[in-house]
């Protein structure tokens, strides 16, 4: 069972020394959660860092004044460890024994495979984002909400709801927004370094990958592929190519789309979308992946190009009827 | 001087034929618009239609439930012809003389350049949407917002707030939304609707334009072009290449992004953006084209390769230094 906003904002509240751990691959929500109730735990006088275990991704950088540390001897065993849109010890490995020498433990997440695992829990995946139950626990300490710690909400809110256009976006998100615009954020600041900062070699990869496109069925599946030889070509990393499967899922008249990462020679990664009624993680289970009805993944040990026909037998297969 | 909405409400409220004339080539906010405030005049009993003069988009026709009429005879004379984010008769040029037939003209519109030019005005640059003020509207008559109408509202805001990322993005924009959601809006529908059909075609010619893709000055200028060639081969129309000088801008570290577009073998246009501090108006002017100081654009008469040769000195002359 859930702890009160209260509640968790007592322990935060009477403790001094305090650590807050964001997931790996820190996406906005991580961050920006992890950012603003650093801020505001700092205002009220506490010793408080952000302790990460990998590099603060460029365009997510601008939220970072002096909260983020590697230094897992910044303090000694900490009064409280707060996990941040994190929902197990997995999502921050390399912190983990820091984590345990803490006296209190919490989790403040919004994921819906998240357990009770510390010793005090707000895990609600009725929340678009871990950033609106930032805010309402910051709401309960009564602590003041100032332009940055505003921005890093925002930053949160907006990544995790695709910019207020998921499903997860409730009436809560905006009315939550809209507070934050009386602290005097500017959003469309946030919003610039957040996306306009792509790099070149993730333009130049994206449009060798979608020399590749192609559709079957009658358009209603498109696929792409990425090799290692793109990648060498251009200069990009394998992670700059993510959201082209969501671009594919974005065509007219598309229900799946598939997207094809070659690992190595016989190692093909597979991503899946579908648009409204077909259930990729069927046919990703299908080849010993999973996922969900939505979106889902597997592992091929083929070659890309094999592993693209096998995929297009597959979904000939469950949905050519 | 703008009238309140009271008094342009009363003139609605005592209507009886009513004619709404969202602008040209109409995006979310004139569709959405005026498809909210038709809807709710008519479950005020009202005889009411939106007169248009080209074809719904094919992602905004899923708000059109009957309201939408090419038909300028589907009424004689009306009582009240009320045009909707459009500020002047050029905005609706087919239909100015039907326009003008009415006994009250009415204008409500958030564009800069607009001015009084009707009977009744409502004109503010302030908001970020035409749909915020006929939202607002809409609550002074007291009519009520169901479902429908506030799908087409969000539809108009979302769209010209660019998901609520822009600048124009103001407190008021996140509570009229939050208050869409009480009369149990999907907004998620909206977006799938407007943002998930783009043609495959498009994504095709962007592969081929992004292969293009050269950077000068170390990565201050970026540019791309589409060929003839490109739109044949892929069978996509000049128009789809729209948004690939934004997506160049949105590189790191880029300050001018420039799209050149094959018109015929002496012919290309010039698209050109900044970023922060580029004055492109003085670029474009100086091969006879115009505009902002972080949008503009020119024709130049020679082949691509050319004008993209002329663009480049000329970028290396102007930023070099």
């Amino acid at each position: 069972m859930n702890n009160t906003f209260q509640e968790i904002g007592n322990v935060l509240l009477n403790s001094e020394n305090i650590l807050l751990y964001p997931h790996l691959n820190m996406d906005g929500d991580a961050m920006g959660s992890a950012v603003a109730l650093c801020r505001v735990l700092r205002s009220a006088g506490k010793n408080c860092y952000v302790l990460i275990e990998d590099k603060v991704p460029d365009n997510l950088a601008f939220m970072d004044h002096g909260y983020c540390t590697m230094d897992q001897n910044i303090m000694g065993s900490p009064d409280v460890s707060v996990c941040v849109d994190c929902g197990d010890e997995g999502r921050f490995p390399a912190r983990v024994d820091k984590f345990r020498t803490s006296k209190l433990t919490v989790c403040i997440d919004h994921h819906r495979t998240t357990e009770n695992f510390c010793d005090y829990n707000c895990v609600d995946p009725g929340s678009a984002a871990t950033g609106q139950l930032i805010f309402k626990l910051i709401k309960e300490m009564n602590l003041p909400i100032d332009k940055e710690t505003g921005e890093a909400l925002f930053a949160a809110i907006t990544t995790d709801t695709g910019n207020f256009q998921y499903s997860n976006t409730t009436e809560e998100t905006h009315r939550i927004v809209a507070e934050l615009y009386e602290s005097g954020i500017e959003a469309n600041k946030v919003s610039v370094a957040i996306y306009e900062n792509n790099s070149i070699q993730r333009l130049m990869v994206n449009g060798k990958i979608l020399e590749t496109l192609e559709t079957i069925l009658d358009g209603k599946c498109a696929l792409c592929y990425v090799t290692q030889a793109m990648l060498e070509e251009t200069g990009a990393m394998m992670e700059e190519t993510e959201g082209i499967v969501q671009q594919l899922r974005a065509l007219a008249g598309v229900e799946v789309a598939v997207f094809l990462k070659e690992k190595d020679e016989n190692t093909t990664k597979v991503s899946m979308r579908s648009k409204s009624y077909a259930d990729v993680a069927e046919i990703a289970a299908s080849f010993g992946g999973g996922g969900h009805i939505r979106a889902a993944g597997a592992t091929i040990n083929h070659s890309v190009t094999e592993s693209l026909e096998i995929i297009k037998q597959k979904l000939i297969e469950s949905l050519g009827a």
